[in-house]
């Protein structure tokens, strides 16, 4: 890896993917020969928004790379309460652990904890914005279930308009060959325009279906997320549509005898339970997968890591980002950094949202 | 162990109770020799419902068997809090950890647990229902203080009909030959009737005795426990009685010179604190060896653990559970299951409760 | 180290001081020779008011020892909650623990503790009375950056009223030869008498500057601190005065080339972002000197250690501690102990509070 944070899983290239999918396979196959890889290193866990999952699988990993834990779980415990800015705790904890896991309800705010810290950061979900272990997670499930990562037909199912699974997942399955996408949503919840653009881009055949029904039969994978009720138009309109899109044992009658289902978790009621005893059922597989994908990464990012003592100052422009989601919206000492997108638009390098000068 | 979960105490043989208490001891000999016994292993401590003492014990126990942990100790924190399935929960963790302690306010939640999980599981409490390491801890300082557990004349004082840590130590005590039980309470506060049954056709002679200084000078054994204020008939009632049933150094002197003092912990004030330093005071020491109980117990349960990967589907029967307590209540994929007890009556197999169909 | 436990750092002799020093160099120096010193050891750090920053620095000195831990980081979620006494859940955590790490907002909870516990106690933090571990922190970063710990001139600024930490500090570098003191703040938020009277007997050379500004080039050092805006006079007088106590970039270039810049953080703004950038500011590298000084006192303490089996009993004063914020006021079964000061005044032995008999 190039990199020394784990921002964006787009920040990875082809080859480098397939090394950590690589390295999380050899650990499955021979655990034994990884359990003190990380003896004497620390993990810090700080996660400002509470996710039990994402963190129970971080320190699995960890600690079953032989290394140790420390963090936190909950911002009422941590000195954030005492109006500590992110900058301070991030140069501090960095001090303490030889790597960072973060998660934070802002956009931006692992990239924004990258500027200064010593160790490198692993972003465990910022706001809606990325969440790139859960994409590792996947494309490690569907390399492991389906045998390769190219020419599947892959149906996603849920709020393709919110699901920042989704979109990442797209991304990365369309930077490999013969991949089709069945979006299957209601129109008001689609995927947005710029993610048509990068399947459209990379040649990747996709088409919109309105219930799971139609779609079943057509494909290799089927990733379902949550719609939330709050997302229809109306509660009559919820009504109407939710089993449209809930997948159940009667429905599993039209899909392939090797189709696999995946899921993000946790699920609500979009998944009936009777569909955990169909074998083509891979969500809960899927989340040990996820153990050894972050095994990997953290193997391969403590691998390359050089310690930089302290940060350098960075110049700020003069616009601040409009997304009031976005990291610098809060801490406001962040040098503002855009990406000139050409005419008068910028890019915020942190939560990536647009800003018109 | 026969059984790869430990959700009842009642469901080891006393050949097997021996075993563990056995290991413990020697353990306690010898710590040294166990020190790398679980290096690799995680123990996953999953409380719903807070408890610093018991978890620590868990988490100790684990430590100083070379393992590791994860979990949760708040319900607020966990994805509990975005509407997860218990069931969804279990199978993730067991995927993680190697085995699983789990304590929640529900009755039969642990039984519930072992259904779905890869992992053994050990019940750390459910509700008000079964706490078995509690029961292990108190054996293993009888064997310990006592030298033996038969022909004892153990006393029960405080809370006799609701608490679940004196049913189950007399049940336990009921298979070893020749103990005698004095029960100490008001007569609202009196064991149960299935429980003097149980004794009785142990063949356990049994007397009731309405304070703790008639009952002192025939004990081996004082087993005390908090009545809360709230379970007496009246604030008038709480203040006339509360002083018959908290010892203190005025009634030790009542007491035989080798009688043992043991207490669930915490305590409030039913044991004054002078009696702290009395040598037969046992309920300090008690902890340290359930430390070395729990370590035996996930020891011999780690022994004979075979994963298996994914559950298979259990009949539901059509009645439900009548207990508002049982976790069928509020998780309601689970399959009602039931023990026909004779007649129209059935018991849950969760949380032991009588329904009549 | 003569002491067991460590309380108040007065009670280390000069020597007892530098020994642990030298050791947090040689650690430092030399990490892997200690990453297995604690090696099947626990540290307990039980924390009834949160700091995520001092207990992240306690549990990364630990597992970089080898060593592992068990705690807790809210009363909340704690037995406390039941209503358990602290000498209980000491006695207990005591047996589970080799090492335990304490912090409370009420005076005096570490040295009580201390009388319960089997395990050395340090004290972490008591109120607004003692935290040794961050005038330990302070005193090595001052032995390394500034290669010694005699004939500097020191400026203390900010609240030297109720600044525990600025007290100790001036307790603790009086007992090195030629220290002088510069005390920076508004004459309401002046060191008490009993500091002043410290620094006298010692023969220390102190003077008290109304401004950052004036007191600047003077100092070999800057010891930052916060001063709460509800200290003020007025919120008119807190908004007249806040500049003349902020730390910024213009300041700093009256301040000597070699001044070096402390603070115990977490700061709010009273050193000025961009100040993080200056040579001279050591206050994020004071915390991994932090992290140094607590491996090599967990080293010290547990090398002396032996564990005694139970408590003896003490004897109680008949007079009480008037001290509101004391442990005594709280944990009513703790016996009163006082150091006599002549006439009719007793100084108490937790809180170190003074009381008229």
């Amino acid at each position: 890896m190039k990199t020394k944070h784990l921002i964006d899983l787009e920040s990875l290239s082809t080859e480098e993917l397939m090394e950590i999918i690589e390295l999380a396979n050899m650990i499955m196959d021979k655990p034994c020969d990884y359990a003190d890889s990380c003896r004497g290193k620390i993990l810090a866990t700080l996660f400002y928004e509470p996710s039990t999952r994402t963190q129970m699988s971080f320190k699995t990993a960890m600690l079953r790379l032989g290394g140790s834990l420390i963090g936190f779980d909950n911002p009422q415990n941590s000195s954030v309460s005492k109006g500590e800015s992110l900058k301070d705790t991030i140069t501090v904890v960095g001090g303490y652990a030889d790597i960072i896991a973060i998660r934070h309800q802002l956009e931006g705010t692992a990239r924004a904890a990258s500027l200064y810290s010593a160790a490198p950061i692993i972003n465990a979900g910022d706001g809606g914005h990325l969440h790139p272990t859960q994409t590792l997670t996947d494309v490690v499930t569907l390399y492991n279930e389906k045998g390769t990562l190219d020419n599947m037909c892959i149906g996603l199912c849920g709020d393709l308009k919110n699901g920042r699974t989704v979109h990442s997942l797209i991304k990365t399955m369309s930077h490999f060959k013969g991949n089709r996408f069945v979006l299957i949503s209601t129109p008001e919840l689609s995927v947005p325009q710029y993610i048509k653009d990068i399947m459209n881009s990379s040649g990747c055949r996709h088409v919109e279906v309105p219930s799971l029904a139609e779609a079943l039969p057509m494909l290799d994978v089927l990733y379902m997320t949550r719609i939330q009720r709050e997302r229809f138009k109306s509660p009559e309109e919820y009504e109407k549509q939710k089993g449209v899109f809930v997948l159940d044992s009667e429905k599993m009658k039209l899909a392939r005898k090797d189709m696999k289902i995946l899921h993000p978790l946790p699920r609500v009621d979009e998944i009936a339970e009777e569909v955990d005893y169909d074998d083509r059922a891979k969500y809960f597989i899927q989340t040990v997968y996820g153990m050894y994908a972050r095994m990997a990464l953290i193997l391969k990012m403590l691998e390359n890591a050089d310690r930089k003592p302290m940060p350098r100052r960075i110049d700020t422009h003069a616009v601040r980002c409009c997304n009031p989601n976005c990291i610098t919206s809060v801490e406001s000492y962040l040098p503002k950094i855009f990406r000139p997108l050409g005419g008068d638009m910028l890019q915020c390098k942190y939560c990536e949202g647009r800003t018109l000068i």
